[in-house]
């Protein structure tokens, strides 16, 4: 059963590895079915040269394994925590990609500074807060699924499809899974970007002030203008949207 | 109609995935019939595997469409004006290429650092201004075409065949749709070395000042000699001009 | 004799250049028959491209060539030493791979700064004490393998398998030739990731105090937390790991 | 006539596309046949694609071109100061490649910091002065191999293969053009290390002084020992050399 879900989640994983955002087994991709309430997911620790749909797992929302020989995922409390807060979320990914683990190893948030970012996020990716030991020594993947959902309390999952989890690395989701992908490629790109935006500006603020021109240092701002980032997510997203073809 | 130019605008855009410039839908080029008055540009959210040249799109000088059935890439307006604003370009190139994307979201211009970058830009790649709130909530794809302009006053295009667009990307051009992509290349090229290079002398003031020689520090120029600089762009450009073969 | 080991041995060598790890004939693999107190390593000198298991040089554990044409890689006596020291290593590789090694030039541990890292390595990868004069000047290889040795009076080398040899670059081990190659990988993926993320971590400090905002500075620690670490590495170590199939 | 001068030269010349030093028509390779003081050249802006053995130019030592219908490269009496003066070198290389070039827009030498450097370098990669107007003004390509000599009228070349022409980029050499394309890889490869190494070490002094842990500091010297550099080097090259195969 579950047979074109299958086939998505498994060709989101393995767009994981075109896309250079995994190594070995690391990551993994899942998607949803709602009707049923059923997760397709990347079975545990497996390679993704030897990934097949029919490996993959089949858990319902409590984690029960349903259909699959495989243990799922470690991560798939995880997963279930986003899918049952979150319910637009059709599908979800986890990677280790380099640039957004950057950010989660120095647990910063990937700041909005350029168009590239406010055409698929709708301001910063936020990053968790650290979690607590009892959480960590606990239902620690359940529990790293409730901070995720924590961190977006004041905020719409459709318009910021993806977080940094603290010390550890990205999520990301969007209505399908490939679009869970799209998000995940389009978040290390922008994490690359924003690391190198930040050194750049301090490379100059730093040599400008060995010469003490402060106000050339207060001219650069920190974050974009917010017109802009209005303006590029909103002609991507939403009724006004004009970007791309008519549907 | 104009064969030729949607051959040629069709390879530059392809062209643009081959060198690493840009992913998924992301980017443009576009070239112009000076005669007719007509551009030739890729539509909107296409993806670059599934272009061909008769789904190009053609518009007039205004934007209107003259041929094809998909809407044309949303910055059609910014490429218009700058075709309007600089008569010997004859083709465009607009990525969001990592390097140069980092200069944009720092607000600054690429300075001339060597003669790689003196070879094919005569001077600093300049970093437009802030666009004001009216001009990003007004006809914006316009207005930052305008904005391009407005930081050529001063400067020849054909000189310095490329722009950093503040909180966006760079924009290049050349005398056709391939010489605008190869200027692309370059700007990317360069820019990563900027970077790295205005990094590198941070690195060595800031230790150097550790060990308190400043003497060190100052021996530090911030930009190429000018003599080099029009050394090295006047030996492939102008009248005097001699790398190469003959023509 | 020995084939099985020799196959093992010349595949774990291909993957190092598969992998990125290795350019010319630099870096090596090596593995034990613990029975017969043999190594299998690759001889000096030799291009990758032009390797056969046939052409590896079988060694005793004093260095005498028991087979094959060639010489033993120059290194064969840092092998040697560690296979003496930690009885459960049964394949080891050296590697320039970039990133370990600019962890090595700056004479610098990696630290752990995140889960990746935690899922291989439990705890800090050492950095080797600089050797002395009389030790480079001695029996350079045997010294430098004795270094590595002493620098983990005090850890369990199963535990952190693998080592930043001081202005040199980094030695990798496991259970068998793969295992040394995985960890290989794993240790050039954190070495850029933790050098990224003291990167940022300082620019932000630096940006951060320009403003005077010191509790923010404050409120980034330098070590990720010790409860996410320990959670990390055991889920995928010891007899409670749950991470993967049952075997 | 030259014809295995050629097939080197054009060999040398397609290798440096292959591992990533050059894009376009950028850089190029040259040979020396000593006993008829003739040079083969690349020609000036041909593409690598379009490069045949035949189209190489011949030029004599003063320049004058005896074989080839095409103009050869601008760089040419560089390469033919180089091979005046330094009479073992046997083939030259030049390119723009990223790491080298960053060095030498920052006008520094790239620092002896770990035995991947001196496997290949015996001690520091010089960085030429800047040149004076008049010179660049002048027989510009001429001086630029006259400044490089300069540089090395301290320095043995064949030790130290390679040299940063300030606000330029790296040239290289060896015994013959394939041993000058494997000396221009090697100092792309430590120009990288060496940067990043810089690097670490100014973000770890930047945040350890933020703690006022200056011992720290101090504890991490800046270049390396020099008898590991006598030991690298020498176990490569010289009479007492163990490294590789026995001739």
């Amino acid at each position: 059963m579950l047979d074109d879900l299958k086939k998505s989640v498994y060709e989101a994983n393995l767009e994981l590895v075109e896309k250079g955002l995994v190594i070995y087994t690391w990551g993994n991709a899942s998607g949803i079915c709602r009707e049923r309430g059923l997760v397709v997911i990347k079975p545990s620790g497996v390679d993704y040269s030897e990934l097949t749909p029919h490996l993959l797992s089949v858990v319902d929302m409590d984690g029960n394994i349903v259909e699959g020989d495989l243990k799922p995922s470690s991560d798939t409390h995880t997963h279930l925590q986003i899918y049952k807060a979150f319910p637009e979320v059709g599908g979800i990914v986890h990677t280790h990609s380099r640039w957004a683990t950057i950010f989660a190893q120095a647990g910063l948030a990937i700041p909005a500074l350029g168009t590239t970012h406010a055409d698929y996020f709708y301001g910063e990716i936020p990053c968790t807060r650290k979690m607590f030991p009892e959480e960590i020594n606990g239902e620690y993947e359940k529990e790293t699924g409730k901070v995720i959902v924590e961190t977006f309390k004041n905020k719409n999952p459709m318009e910021v499809p993806g977080v940094i989890v603290n010390e550890h690395g990205p999520f990301s989701w969007g209505k399908n899974p490939q679009e869970a992908v799209y998000h995940a490629v389009v978040m290390e790109e922008v994490a690359m970007m924003a690391f190198n935006t930040i050194a750049l500006k301090q490379f100059i603020n730093a040599q400008v002030s060995n010469y003490e021109v402060t106000a050339f240092a207060q001219s650069i701002g920190y974050f974009m203008s917010s017109d802009l980032l209005n303006k590029h997510f909103f002609r991507k997203h939403g009724k006004n949207s004009y970007y791309g073809q008519s549907k």
